[in-house]
This record gives structure tokens, C-alpha cells and sequence, in this order.
């Protein structure tokens, strides 16, 4: 036992600084894989939201079968920690994206990649005839979001041909989040597929939407990641509660301006410009001690709070904590993360993937 | 003289990636340089855009009497690199920032502060204390921008009484950016102060109304940093052209679900989810290449393109070069800037100060 005077309180901390509990992070890890066992559904979580090795294991160890990561960058780093079943959920493509991943499949077991385009198979075609390795497949369809993905069932079969054509194993479909038109997509290229192991993976994406993927006929791979730590704008879709957000950013008052304005030292560089999608809310952050308070405006260092609403107020020097609108950018834009127990600091942790724009 | 052959065109790096044209940079800091020096202003460059010290000393060759800084973390930065007079322009509040900033003071010769309340007063004067050093104040003061900074004379000189009480030097005002008040409360707290050196320094702020600050009586500093890359913001302000803008990021053109969408590989995690300001215009960059498109939508990697508007579309694969909406936050989004001389690449360089937010 630790005395107790040599315990860091997170509340001591120097600001801004994000700060997980890790007993949050435990309850919603398992919840998600609970939910995903009651359905039968195989989760791969996204590590682009914890951006972690230790979480990606953890993940493992519940139960998930492997991880999801966005870009080459966000893999290797995860390969290097031992991971090896991994998908890479976003398009590669030419010639350098097909070296890269070419260098990932040699030491990465299970190793796929969407793709949504021609171009796309022939970089990953390239890759596994430089690695010698089998690389699988998903194709990407659009199931209402507008991103990525092929709009039509037709696409759909003929890149699963092109891929056949080109050597490699078109294992399933993918698509984010899924939505309205994805049982539909997915039910007319089950029903138009030739070989009989192909489209055996279908995979969906988004926290918001978890909770419901059940309902969706034909997914059997849910890509979730910001189950981890939630945030404002999940809770705001009603897929978390508040005291499922496990990530606060601690800030302080550094300025009263006027009786109505305070400014925090949490701006744009801590809490990032993302807003809530429409109709969720205000503001750019939530204040826990100080709900109604708005952060209406960041700058890079400055949070402008718009204290009209509040009966109370903070004082300069005052500490809050704020649940971020997107908690994923969060952890982006900090080198360092908190990891805390009780209010206690129990591990600083360096964010290994963050950064990995390529 | 290096072999053709021997050259790394920027075009063929991996993307995305932002890539620095050093001719541009040298113009840029040339300019601003010429301009306040024909108008007897002081230059002290804000590093918060560049975070390299390589430009901070570039900065301080041409001219600049020394630098700013947003945060303690970056001051640290630039004095290991040997810069030795340092403004930090955001309020500093409570003991841990003490020690840091008494820490500091011992190995920067000229070190000031802002202070906007007494509680900043009081953490300066504690630094000064701890280090048995100087460190001078500059009382910031709000000149229609509605964040930090007192928005009285009055507030203004009994702050400068206070930070006399404190034994502390009271140098002068800041403000950011210089507002429509500025010339009126400049002159009202010169009219009021008692001391004679006190009031010295008069520091604003700002790019994009940099080119017009010598139309404002008193102003003796100028804090400008943007002009140092220039951004999509600073030419729709008409502060810059779109010829000195000196980064690119340069992405792929990884999907064309239809025949009016495309998806780049720069999204929120490349180019932030900064906005222009109101009336500047739409999206989140400037594609050079194809000037009509707008990136409509940003998520972390998938940069969405509204191609309705060209006449002629870039293809899957196609690389394309974009202006960010606001270039600082860019480059606290990336461990590393590329740069280039000719489209050659120069050197890459790790953005030493980037992430530092405390």
C-alpha cells in the first residue's frame, strides 16, 4: 500500500491536461463486449480514438478479435506493441502506400484493408506480391454517410471480381457507421456473390449507432472506438451517459474579464474546433461544475466562457473539467495522457499513435 | 552542387503532408520585417505559427527584438535554442506556473509576462521572487475582441499600481488584436500613469491588420506570426496574397464514389476543422489545382470533396496542394514539416514546439 501523502491527486496537476479514469474505461470496454456477445457480433474496436497499445490489448483480452486502425502509421505502431489482426479502414493507395504495407503484412498475421476503387485493390494487390503474404479485402459501400464507398450493389460485386481477378481474398464488406441503406446493400450482394467464402465479414462502424447494430441483418463485425472514452457528442446521440465519459480535460479560470465572461486555458490546441453535429448543442466543451456556462469560442490557447446562465461563477485560478465534444481529436493533440484511479494519477502515458496523419 | 538525380521532389512525398516553400518564407519575413522598420515599430514575431527555433533566429537576423510566446512550454523551447528575450502573451495563473516561469526566468535575460487580473500580478511576482530576477509585465487590455484583457483605464492603472505594490516592473500594454479602442485606451492610461518608464511598451497583435498598425497613435510592437506562412484566412482579410503563402499540404485524391464527390487523405487531423471567419468563405482549404472544389466536410482522415462546381475533376490518385483555412493550427497537428527550395526538398524538420500546450 502506497501511504497515501504519496499519491499524486489529478487535481494537482498542471493545466490543461486530459485525464482518463480508468474505471470508466474498464466499465465501457466491457459493456461493449458485452453487448457484442449477447448479439454474436465480433467487435474489432478502432484504437484512432485511445491511439494506445495497452488499451488495444486490453481490448484483446475482453474479447475483441482483432483492432481497427485508419491509417499505415496508426498499424505500425500497433504491430510493433505485437498486435497481428488488424484492419485498416482506410483507402491506400499508389505505390508508396503499397511498400509500406507491404513491410506491415511481413510481420502483421492477419492483416486487411477496405478499398473502394480499382486503384485501391492494385495497391494492395502490389503489397501482398511484394510481401508474399495474403492481405484480405473489405469493400467499402456508402450506406447513407456520403464518405467513402461504392454507392451501388453492382460496384460492389465488381470490385469483389477485380479483386479475385488480381489474386487477392475479397473477405466482406464495410461500411461507416451503417446506415439506413445497409441492410438493403448488404442483402443484395450476399445475394449476387459467386465464390462461397466471400462477403463472410461485414463489417459496421460508429459508437453512436452501436447499441443497434444488431438490428441491422447481416453485420457480423462491429468497428467501434470512441466507446472507450465517450464524449459530449455521444452522449448528446444518447449513446452514453455523462458518467460514461472517461476522458475530462482539467482547465483553469485565468481570466474575468467582465461579470459575464471567463476565459480558460483550454482553447482550440487542447479541446480542438470540432463541433457538435447540429441540433446537439453549443459551445465547445461541456463544464462539469458549470453546465450552464457555453465555451462559445475557441482560439488556440483561449476558451471564451459565456457565463450569463450561471447563478454561480468561477473565480480566476478556479480548476474545471470539461467533457470535450470529440474526444478522438482530444487525444490527437496531446502527447501525454493522464491515466487516473480514484482521483489519483496512476500512470502518464505517451500517446503512441497519435500524430500518424500517414 | 548535388546531382539532379540525387533531388527529392516534394511531389513525390508521402501524403499528406505539409510542405514549406522557403523562398515564399524568406519574402514573407522580409516584408513584415521592411514594414516595421519603415514605420519605427518594433518587431517581436509570435513563434506560435512556426514553433521552429530555426525561424525565431531567422526572425531575430532580420530585425526582431526578440520574440513571443503563447505558453511557458514553448518559451522552454525556444531557450534551449539560446533566445533570450521572451514575451509570454497569456496570463499565467497559480504556483505551479510560478515555479515554471522563476525556472525560466534564470536562463532568459529579458523575460515579460501579461497579466490581465492580480492574481496573474501575483504569480509573476512570485516567479520574479523564486529566481531573484527581473521580469517585466505588460498589462493586457481588450480592445474590442471580448477576450483576456481589462476593459477599463482605469482597471489598467490599478493593475500597474498593483504590480508596483508587487515590485514588479510594469512595463507596458498588449492587446490582440489592435481593435477599434485601442488608439483611445492607449491614450488614456498614458494620461493616467504615474511613473515615468512605465508604459513603455505599447504591444499589438495580429496578422491580418499588421499592415495598417502604424495608423494607430502610441503602438510601439508588433506581435504577428502568420505572416510567416500566411493562410487562407490572411489572404480572405486581404493581408496576404495567395502567392505568399509559403505551406502546402499536399494529399491524394483516395476516392470518387460519384461523379461530383471526392475524398482527399487531409482531414481534421491534417488540416484542423478551423473554419474562416464569416463572409471569408467556405470549406476547410483551398485546393489549388482545382480552385471550384470544396472540401465540404472534414472527418479526422477523409477530406470531402463538393466537385460540382469543376469543370474538369481530379482523378483517384491525383495529389493536390492546399492553402489551410488557418496554418498554426496546422502545424501543431504535425511532428514534422518538410522544407523545400524549388519544389526540392530542403530538409525535414521536427516541429520542435508543437503540442505544447502548458
Amino acid at each position: 500500500v502506497t501511504p497515501n501523502d504519496m499519491l499524486t491527486r489529478v487535481d494537482t496537476l498542471e493545466t490543461p491536461v486530459p485525464i482518463v479514469d480508468l474505471a470508466v474505461v474498464e466499465h465501457n470496454l466491457a459493456k461493449m463486449q458485452g453487448y457484442a456477445d449477447a448479439h454474436g457480433l465480433r467487435l474489432r474496436p478502432h484504437i484512432k480514438t485511445h491511439k494506445l497499445p495497452m488499451f488495444a490489448q486490453r481490448q484483446l483480452a475482453l474479447g475483441a478479435v482483432g483492432i481497427t486502425c485508419q491509417k499505415l502509421g496508426e498499424a505500425e505502431v500497433m504491430a510493433d506493441a505485437g498486435l497481428d489482426d488488424i484492419l485498416i479502414s482506410f483507402p491506400l493507395i499508389g505505390p508508396i502506400k503499397a511498400a509500406r504495407l507491404a513491410a506491415l503484412a511481413r510481420r502483421v498475421a492477419h492483416l486487411r484493408v477496405v478499398a473502394d476503387s480499382v486503384a485501391g485493390l492494385d495497391t494492395v494487390a502490389q503489397a501482398a506480391r511484394e510481401a508474399g503474404r495474403d492481405i484480405g479485402v473489405l469493400i467499402e459501400f456508402d450506406s447513407g454517410n456520403r464518405r467513402t464507398g461504392v454507392t451501388s450493389v453492382a460496384e460492389a460485386l465488381e470490385l469483389a471480381e477485380a479483386a479475385r481477378a488480381r489474386g487477392l481474398r475479397c473477405d466482406g464488406l464495410m461500411t461507416y457507421p451503417a446506415g439506413p441503406e445497409a441492410a438493403a446493400f448488404i442483402a443484395g450482394v450476399k445475394a449476387g456473390a459467386k465464390a462461397g467464402g466471400e462477403f463472410a465479414i461485414i463489417s459496421a462502424g460508429g459508437t453512436p449507432n452501436a447499441w443497434r447494430m444488431h438490428e441491422i441483418p447481416g453485420i457480423t463485425e462491429m468497428r467501434v472506438g470512441t466507446y472507450i472514452y465517450n464524449d459530449r457528442t455521444m452522449v448528446g446521440f444518447g449513446g452514453a451517459s455523462l458518467d460514461e465519459c472517461a476522458l475530462h480535460v482539467h482547465a483553469t479560470v485565468v481570466s474575468r474579464p467582465t461579470a459575464t465572461r471567463g476565459i480558460i486555458d483550454a482553447g482550440s490546441k487542447t479541446l480542438s474546433s470540432d463541433q457538435l453535429p447540429p441540433g446537439l448543442g453549443v459551445g465547445y466543451g461541456l463544464l462539469l461544475e458549470y453546465p450552464d456556462a457555453i465555451i462559445e469560442r475557441v482560439n488556440e490557447e483561449h476558451g471564451m466562457l459565456d457565463l450569463s446562465a450561471c447563478a454561480r461563477r468561477p473565480e480566476i485560478g478556479e480548476r474545471v473539467r470539461i467533457v470535450p465534444n470529440h474526444v478522438c481529436v482530444v487525444t490527437n493533440l496531446h502527447d501525454e495522457i493522464v491515466l487516473a484511479r480514484g482521483g489519483v494519477v496512476d500512470a502518464i502515458v505517451s500517446v503512441a499513435a497519435r500524430g500518424r496523419t500517414r
